[in-house]
């Protein structure tokens, strides 16, 4: 197990009418900048909670509509500006990661006199930061209880995250309730997204980090529980609380910290939404199970079979045997089970022509990570997944 | 799974050489009350580490040395005086579980006008503490990471907590080589203690709580795991550092919370140490099965069987036989493989005069419990475990 500082501070609200908590947000000043997306929150009702939640606590409210699904700097420049000119005292994100990100790097920004993107191209710039909280509405990311923010800048293209303690959310509510309507296919999409920090922070060759290895097993096993029920049943609040808790333990430190290395789906994935804006969790679903028989080996293979093994319920001894086994129930779950379109054409992208300039984007960055990949790795993997 | 609230904002620094993290100390002011226990931290040198780390910060020091592991409301009181006759600005404790709760009392004794005993009876009335924080050097209550205290007063006799989110600490050290030389049986005690942290959540009728569950299972499977090889081998900094890790997160609320009902077996083993002065994790040791075999049931039968399948590897169709057999399992590892005394007598209560007194302080206390236990219930409890 490496050294690590682990610190989530995020006051996690959830259950039922957990919005409420909101009013504690007047600690922080009187006037906020709501962030959200479409307009789901207002046919919903979620609007209408939130609204009144601050209204009772008198905290006035600004508004930025529309952050796009992959936020983009543009909108975080527009919500800087607008915090600027109405001396808005926190960002509180209505929505699911989107919203949060680009809350979070909107309250980096506020502070920062340059362009936020510098903030996402170097970290330490980010000093000081307006605090945030959120609702979400959508179980995922987990962005709710840590400092991480994915931003998309479509000039370039690049799809890049700023990270500071300091972006953590102080509040969180997460109401299962607000998640009963996503609809089918962003229920699936999350459902990948969050069993794919998991994967990241899984697969690992530092030794004896069983804590968080079988912590990571528990939350795996609950998500393949429950992500089918969720899509049968959208309205089992059992299935949607699960999956909301377990998203954000997925990423909030306690299954990587000591353990994790440096992530690689994500990198790729983060690539084809930069240059094909597809939906962020089915990149990661199709890119996935790829990359997991492209780097089961030898070296790598008692993960893969304890992964099997612990997850799964696999018997038998044959390490390599539980391994492609264990691969396999991961593409029938995702395929099948969420129903996800199995690869890159499925998500509607239409030749392998950027392929190579992805690879360049990124292989390096995987340099640390379970397997380090070189640039005809990123290239293979992307063509098998296409 | 019920609605709650999670926070656990304590800064968590793991591994080697982490006590330099100390110096972050002075945020809070420039003068320390060092609190511990006997000279074990003089002779393995983790007090020189410490005391130097803060003479480089800048901080004053006041020492309460002497604190008796259960911590007994005389200390408190004493901790407190000094705090005030000194003008204190924060305090320090290093050891285990007893440094650190009687740190949290005196944290909270401090700013209150009356006698601090007042505090562990009326939670309420903890309305501002100092700022905690600690060194830890056992592994056993995972008090870093809450804000629950326990203290002792032999004048009544009683064994009681005092609860507030104002006195989880600010910064917890946690280093796994500090707790290498820890003798033979306080490593076994601090392993009972941390697994009936985790069975006292996890024992639970609460439906649809599996990220809590699975979770747990995770950390009773690296308990076991861990358990022996730190008994036979102490300094083996991997057993070391899983079995800290674990014990911190058994008891920091994300097993929690949603899920847990009240506890059981913990007001049981208070009243012992209340009475006989016991080791904790000795007291709970004895007491836990005897309590798992009183409480099985029809009714309960359920969380025992996944008990045994998910932690134990068990198989078979028959539940109540998986149940039975996990709670044997359950006694082999406190008495055999940890090499626990099997009973009471072996931890040398000498007989069962007080055991009506003992169920009648605390029967009533369980009522919310997995399973509520009458007065005769604990009686008999006390009696089989004897």
């Amino acid at each position: 197990m490496r050294d690590f500082v682990f610190h989530a501070p995020t006051e996690i609200c959830f259950g039922r009418e957990q919005v409420s908590h909101l009013a504690e947000l007047s600690a922080f000043g009187s006037r906020a900048l709501l962030v959200y997306g479409g307009g789901s929150i207002k046919r919903n009702g979620i609007y209408d909670d939130v609204m009144g939640v601050l209204a009772g606590a008198g905290i006035e409210v600004e508004e930025l509509a529309g952050v796009e699904p992959n936020p983009r700097i543009a909108t975080v420049r527009r919500g800087v500006a607008l915090c600027r000119e109405r001396g808005v005292d926190m960002v509180l994100a209505v929505g699911g990661g989107s919203a949060i990100d680009c809350s979070k790097a909107i309250a980096a920004g506020v502070p920062y006199e340059g362009d936020p993107w510098d903030l996402v191209m170097d970290h330490s710039l980010v000093k000081a930061a307006l605090p945030v909280a959120c609702v979400v509405t959508l179980a995922a990311t987990g962005s709710e209880m840590n400092g991480n923010a994915v931003i998309s800048n479509p000039d370039i293209p690049a799809k890049l995250a700023v990270k500071s303690p300091l972006l953590c959310p102080r509040i969180a509510i997460l109401d299962p309730t607000y998640t009963l309507t996503v609809p089918r296919r962003q229920t699936a999409a999350g459902v990948a997204d969050m069993m794919s920090h998991t994967f990241e922070n899984y697969f690992t060759l530092e030794p004896a980090c069983d804590v968080q290895r079988r912590m990571a097993e528990g939350l795996l096993r609950t998500m393949i529980k429950y992500g089918p029920i969720a899509l049968a049943h959208p309205d089992d609040y059992d299935a949607r609380a699960n999956l909301m808790w377990a998203a954000t333990h997925a990423i909030n430190g306690i299954v990587s910290q000591g353990s994790a290395p440096a992530w690689s789906c994500h990198p790729i994935e983060h690539e084809l939404s930069a240059y094909y804006d597809i939906t962020h969790g089915e990149g990661l679903a199709v890119v996935t199970p790829v990359w997991m028989e492209h780097v089961l080996g030898v070296d790598t293979v008692v993960p893969f079979a304890e992964y099997g093994r612990n997850v799964w319920g696999l018997v038998g001894a044959d390490d390599m045997a539980v391994a492609h086994e264990a691969i396999a129930c991961t593409r029938r779950f995702l395929f099948q089970d969420l129903g996800i379109a199995p690869n890159l054409r499925g998500l509607g992208i239409p030749d392998e022509s950027h392929f190579g300039d992805m690879a360049d984007h990124m292989w390096w960055r995987t340099e640390k990570s379970f397997v380090p990949l070189s640039r005809d790795d990123v290239v293979a993997i992307l063509h098998d997944a296409f």
